[in-house]
């Protein structure tokens, strides 16, 4: 009973949970494919009018999903050791930063193309925000957790700033998608979307949708006991993890 | 020293951040009312037109300032009686219902004297989802924390997900209300908006400002050294804390 309290497998709850969340994301995936394919004319880099649609595909995949999916890496692959996890962890959000920049990249070379003004709209100033923060946190985190020169004091007292601005980033991630919805609503579909047609209604589903992945990630994330507990190995030998051990208090330990 | 951990004055860092968290909230209120006043014509109640500026001042009063100081009541009155911070806790969220309500109203009729139809935006799909479960996590707490029926056992199952659904409907108050901006100033300077007029970057501003507001109460409130930690009389009297002393392990305990 102890020792499995200490490495325990995926709690049956969890594997539901993190389930719903990956149909949500891919949901939510499928259904901004459903609205650019139906409604928008489809996808194309060498158009000027079809590679705006690169831009929300490619941000909802980077910016939400991956993202999204980076942070519950600790929870779903609990008995791994934690280099793998933390390298899994990075390469996902490197996977997610690559997407998002393709996706950053489509949007200026529309408004090039179009002659369209950058960077004047909220959605734009909270994407560029939450873009630049993202970088930024991945480059902190790649030189205190991976990069073999910081000292475990140095990692012990960054650790909760950076779960909390991962998670910060990633919440602000998906209002700045909501506002991407809504900006391109009002665009392309304003004097018909008060009349409930099916775009208006999908792309409100959309972001419910949105919202929904948010919340369960955001679940996973803060439940205590769902948290990954230090495997025996990691206890003796390092002390990094003397933070999570307060909390814990594994058996094997005294 | 012992003793001083048991029961702490404030923390100083604690003090700072909940300071900047009130400056930024008041900033939202006085930013959002030079809004209406400067751009907007400013508010009345029996105008047709002017009416609709009550909705957002009284949405970014109750459902984001007031909900978000609700949350932090538990941080800053760490020394008052547990019943009366949770009725604290409750009446700040019953006077931030009743003015989102007052909001709520003016906007309904302020379409209804205009014609315009009702819910069928992403901005009002979020926000009546929002005001929903608020109404719904108010009416759950009053029953099971204040009303004296539930069972601690009850009180202390339900206590995470009653935190966790409040961080839930708070952030999606401030997406709600970002989405909000954006859809105003595309109804009302979708010509200039591009051009950086001063309304627009005020309006952005604005909305970078409720950002920085949610992200500094939740920081206080995911903070673990700045729980409250469980008073000794409190300790004492109730299996009710069982949960808190479990991560906070007072030495007055044992």
């Amino acid at each position: 009973m102890e020792d499995s309290s200490a490495r325990p497998a995926s709690p049956t709850g969890l594997t539901y949970v993190v389930a719903t969340s990956q149909i949500l994301g891919l949901v939510v995936i499928t259904m901004m494919a459903a609205w650019i394919g139906q409604y928008r004319g489809g996808i194309a880099w060498d158009s000027s009018q079809l590679l705006f649609n690169v831009h929300p595909l490619c941000m909802v995949i980077g910016m939400v999903f991956l993202q999204g999916d980076a942070l519950l890496v600790y929870r779903v692959f609990r008995n791994e050791s934690k280099r793998s996890t933390k390298i899994l962890h990075g390469l996902i959000h490197v996977l997610a930063l690559i997407i998002a920049l393709v996706g950053l990249i489509a949007v200026f070379q529309y408004h090039k193309k179009q002659g369209f003004p950058d960077m004047y709209s909220l959605h734009s100033w909270c994407g560029i925000t939450a873009f630049g923060f993202y970088f930024i946190q991945w480059l902190f985190g790649f030189y205190i957790f991976l990069f073999p020169g910081a000292s475990f004091s140095l990692r012990s007292r960054y650790k909760p700033q950076h779960v909390f601005f991962g998670a910060f980033i990633f919440i602000l991630s998906i209002a700045t998608a909501l506002l991407g919805i809504l900006e391109l609503l009002l665009f392309k579909i304003k004097d018909t979307y008060s009349l409930f047609v099916p775009e208006g209604i999908l792309a409100n589903i959309l972001g419910l949708v949105l919202i929904a992945f948010g919340a369960v990630v955001g679940y996973i994330l803060t439940r205590h006991e769902w948290q990954r507990p230090p495997l025996a190995e990691e206890l003796a030998l390092s002390m990094d993890f003397k933070t999570l051990t307060e909390e814990g208090s594994p058996t094997s330990l005294h």
